[in-house]
């Protein structure tokens, strides 16, 4: 029986007067704290900690807006893209990772699955978006596995580390330039693959337009792509993949 | 034990002599047309059928390559991009399907998994992409949901069909225009979601790059992108991902 | 009081099962045709006729969809984009706008409002773009003032109908190429300017882009732009400011 | 009788000479600063404020301007795009909105109508631009209703608030990355929305261009998109709109 | 005396009525045609011919400005962008460039300077719009040197024709792919250079966007560019800088 | 005589010996700096002052090529892109103007011309450009007419100055947003147009984009464009021009 | 002694008048056909066969220029980008490559050099590409050796040819989609590689240029790139180099 | 022999066990360090020195890569892209060239071969990608010809060297804005030129995107092009060319 099923009969049954109804179908699962409106239910609706994008907020209104997600129940909040300058003036507790520029408050969760998330990069420039969709996945209990400065120009660095790359049950590929590790991966893989285009590199590069439409024309089968430098949408999708694997 | 360290084994008690060893590693595991080389162990090595890519080829070519596919135990081949001209040149029985352009020579896989993929389309003009993506991912062994003129202009058509996207492992958002079906979609499920741009549209769409653009900056979580029109693409990850559902 | 407060309360007052209730929810104001879900509703939530967008749609599709629609109550069905040839495929009675690609069937409205919408060309080939509107906005019961080939070249030709600008009380701005006029009328008028950047032109115009650009960089106040081509969406708007102004 | 048929009788009757007429239709309405050409008689012309666009303009260039304006009569004078370093240096009296970048000389205006803009943004990081607009509209003389951070990721934050847009005359949504919240309002509402698309983001979102394309390719009817980030062009749009539907 | 000085002085000496004078104001030196209103007395005003650009307009709306205007006293007029199909159906009589897509009716004017407008080529298939300028400059009463095919790979060709380029007096540069004789002719003349991109060429031309990035980052001085293929506005703007020699 | 025709002819007199006419011949006419070949003899043969451009060079470069320059004869030296901190390392006595970002060395020509050069701009904000092509062409001997600030949104400011049109032998108009004002003033005038798209505005604007495709599409005829910003080849082009009308 | 220096010693020996050396100098080593101006010497400049871009000529320009260059001397004459239909109007006697769009007049050269030019390619549909690289190469005098389809996606098939990649003295790879091939070989590699981009794909593939982009970014040292589709200038690239390898 | 063939004959004539043989196929030539790979063996398969690209490395981790590579007999390390900053960092001994912004650590390789590269700029701005290929052509044994400040502009400049141009081996153009001195370069050279576009100009240059598009177009044969300031790949490819023809 759905909620709104439920909340009927509670009607008809008198349980609940019809302007209470109203109201509890009106008021939503998320609080208005007038810059924000955190999403209080969301660890319930998708069996996920809560994420807190940090971009663009300064540190009082992360605090407020993961106070209030704590009051909720929620465990585990992750702040993502909050440099080491605003983390330093973060209030409530937490544990930082300098690379992935991430800020995990509450518990870490555990690894609730087998399955590994492998997540290579082309060089090392690319390592800090690695490590954010790195870190974000095990932020949501998966095993994780770093095969960092693997690109195609020199394939044996890549070719040496076939079991990795068979042992994986979901490939995250990170790579600027010409973004051509992802279809070779790709190739090699039975898994998944999800691939991030990072802003790594000069001139033609563009910003990262350059990895990112070689990706989205990947002729490889089983590639799909995320936004530029985003490793916190790689990590996240990669980890409802992963946990879907574990549930049937 | 890999096939290499079997090899070596071979060589080392003498049942391989070096030279048959060399020309082993060396035979790879396709047959050279000269126009192309099919990959006549990818039905093995990757656990699904073959598919040729049909655009840029012709009849007899694609009649050639399906036919040493077959001669090589492919019990299903996939033929896409091919329009209905072509495919009345055809040689090879198969079956065709007019919306998706794809036709099937060989059997049609029986459907392997309980989990559903939901395909939705924001008009009735991506159908065809859509299409592309059903019948690859049928072909692929799986069940799927067609939900299709649900974009986020009117709402409540979406809205009326909240079981189907909360019932789906897999989702598939077909959509062109300002691709906002994606996000919206997004928001709403626990499923991946993966998301095709479609070239439908005029004006500022740009052939599809207004639709990949808004895809790609989705802000809802789990969300990521294949090339504009590519149904094929995403029929194929959305499979990969469904099969991981029923493996563990 | 709203539809949903109205339900809570026959639920509670017995008039109506919970199950019943639950049904009336989910059930969309909408019929599913398999290709297409025609809001069957939106006349009377938005106050105007149905739009069928023709593009991508064949005859027989437009034909059931508009049927439907007619049968629900629709009195005027606008069917856009519909070059003549599929016109003439048309089983449903219309009366067919050859410049701006319309069919209309049903009845013509009558015009609710005195507010005049002027429409005004840059050159003469904008022509079919600001017919659209045009007939886009007669259909939704405004009456059209057209001023065509009036480009910024030729300044007096604009300003000597400088009575026409203040007169109007929503004012469409339709020109290609450099797309200045919109800047130009959106300095003379005190109306709001809708400007629909055209894809007429060659070279640098890159389909519109150059008009489309430069109507968003607007340096006038008052203007507010569409897609490029566009003239549906303008004619739309324009009617919905219009009618605004007649209401309070 | 317009001025020139007046002026034409007062040539014609004596009252005025040749030469002062020639004079009187030459001198413009406004007064050369040497770097600016102000305009004098605006507020009669358009019956809103004279407005300032402060970027690229020094504080002693914006107090010199904004002098003149006021000793020809006008009330209010808005100043936009002024960051808090110049604001510090402006001579003239003002208050400044720190969110919005928008200093105010002289009285603010009173509310001139019943007509509500709602003024919504996809996030947090959105409220600078949508302040720009708010406070625009409130100079304007208009009742502005904020409705902050309901993007379409978390469609409940918004679907709570229906009856905030059902009861809207005009609606602004300003949102960044995907910019799907514009479709989506639209299709909700009754009411004309004007789109602004903001330069957050990062990666694919190119500085808001994505967001721009999607708004111009909006599926819903009745949308019309303004420059990215233009937060005062939308407040100004919409204060036209709103006070013409007060007019009739 | 300007004309409106003089109708002053008519209306306070009793020549002029008042509401003729308004009239006459008001009447603009155009008529009215519907789709078009050709500008009569352009030829006084700017002392040139009167231009039809053909594209996107029928024989018939040709045949009928083209009627007006030789009504009202042009003796040239020049149409643009006329292929040879619609040519043929013209019924006002005219003379063909075929190479040109120019029509003129009318008589063809003398040349009526000495100066001389030197037309240079990339390659061969820059010649049509080459023909465009040179049609339009002869038209315009201009000597013109026509030298094709003498593109920067052989730049013995182009040097071998030194004193070509040292006695024109305005030079007009059409190339495409990349552009780059705008330059070399830039650096070796003392001439203004007027240069024309041309859509000419593959793959990375863009359609003519290489060649116009190019020719806009010119290093010579003296160097400025029109529209892609823009022949007309080439030898357009030439004969204007030529006439201009001839006048003091 | 060329210069060629005399060399040979004093090498066939016994006046030059066989290996001095090849030294001759291959002596160009600049001195290698090293990191710099200033061209010593372009006084003469283009009539001009000489220019160094200052960008991507130090004050001892340039003052070193200054140096070689007015020792070999140059009587003034134009130095452009010059902000105020490397013009205050110079060496060489100069007079600097700061708008404009040029430095002078040398004598400054007298104006050699009647024909005047007026330099329109849209707005406040266009000056420091249109101040580089003001002081180039007084620099190259021109008489120039500032009309600053006459944006096409409040067209009267423009109109009012329509003899400051009427009376200009060469117009440059600079503007950046929607770059209207360069067809406009097409439109109206009978000289040549350069037209100078600049980077200012926001958003769409995309760094000058915007307005340089709306001037490169100007329906006007007798309108070029030059780089965006790029005052320095206007005021070049225009001088060019100018001084043409006058040699006749 | 260069030509010059000869020529001056003949003048100061009186071997030659100097109006005859001065005519000498300026007659250029080409024919003025009008529409273009055949290099008749670069066969002996440069020591190759004279090439007609065949893009935008009619057979009979083809004919008129190839029988010049005959006539001259040329041994070899190279038609590139010469479709069937205009290839089977070609008077001159010629062999025809309907898969290169090639067509070759007079003797096909003998192979001058030992080494040999790989030319590899992702696909089968870039193979009309490779083989205008193919086909020039060996109008040029060089071994080719054909590698195609050996795209990243399947790398057994690339890698299987190591011998052929280690024994190439220059290598061509043309790829369209997301061009990753050029930096997989560019590292497998010990010689120099040259990337032809093609326009094979659809959707983000943007006409050839994601391939390009890619290519351009390689992280592989030893890899330049050429237009998109330019066989043909691969082909020459890759025959200069090497028969440099030949030279020394 | 290959590598391979030899390892096969050593494990079936027991010199190698199958486990070590697994082992060794395994064991790629490079050394993990955990944030990069670098590769031991690459001075020997290449033959030339390993290089590190420094730009976004601190000098701690060049450091330690550069220890690692001299360990395993590297005898020359260049560590490219670094400022003068980080470099002020660097532990290991080295040698600076800051124009070229290349570090180089251990011995200077000999020059190993006749022939020369030439290096040749448009202008001064232009030095320092030119001083990055010419120092990496240097330091991997090669004599370098340097040409800068030659651009098209001033034609005589880079006439006056035609013996550099007719002398060298290869020859490496380097060139910001329209990027004209490539063809230019090209038409005059027998040898290969390849093609750096610099990010050096402003406006429409796009940061070199207008001088990359140029080179790309550029209509003389044997030009291809890297990526946009890419001084290192073109100071490679050009010194690979350079030694094969020293090989043969």
């Amino acid at each position: 029986m759905t909620d709104i099923e439920k909340l009927m009969k509670d009607v008809a049954e008198g349980k609940v007067s019809p302007d209470a109804a109203v109201l509890k179908l009106k008021k939503a699962p998320f609080e208005d704290l007038g810059f924000a409106k955190p999403d209080l239910h969301r660890a319930l609706r998708q069996g996920v900690p809560e994420v807190i994008y940090g971009a663009g907020k300064n540190a009082a209104q992360i605090d407020a807006i993961a106070d209030r997600l704590i009051e909720n129940g929620a465990e585990t909040v992750l702040i993502t893209r909050i440099d080491s300058t605003r983390e330093a003036e973060l209030r409530i507790p937490h544990r930082y990772f300098v690379d992935a520029r991430i800020a995990i408050a509450g518990a870490m969760p555990e690894i609730r699955t087998e399955g590994v998330i492998l997540i290579a990069t082309g060089g090392t420039s690319d390592i800090p978006v690695a490590e954010e969709a790195a870190v974000t996945a095990e932020a949501l209990g998966n095993r994780v596995n770093r095969l960092y400065d693997v690109g195609v120009a020199g394939l044996h660095r890549l070719l040496s580390h076939d079991e990795d790359i068979m042992n994986a049950r979901v490939i995250i590929v990170v790579a600027g330039m010409e973004g051509a590790l992802a279809s070779v991966v790709g190739g090699l893989a039975d898994a998944p693959v999800i691939a991030v285009p990072t802003s790594v590199g000069y001139g033609a590069s563009f910003g990262g337009l350059s990895a990112l439409l070689s990706m989205l024309n990947s002729c490889a089968s089983g590639v799909s792509v995320v936004n530029i430098d985003n490793g916190f949408g790689a990590g996240y999708m990669a980890s409802m993949i992963n946990h879907l694997g574990e549930k049937a």
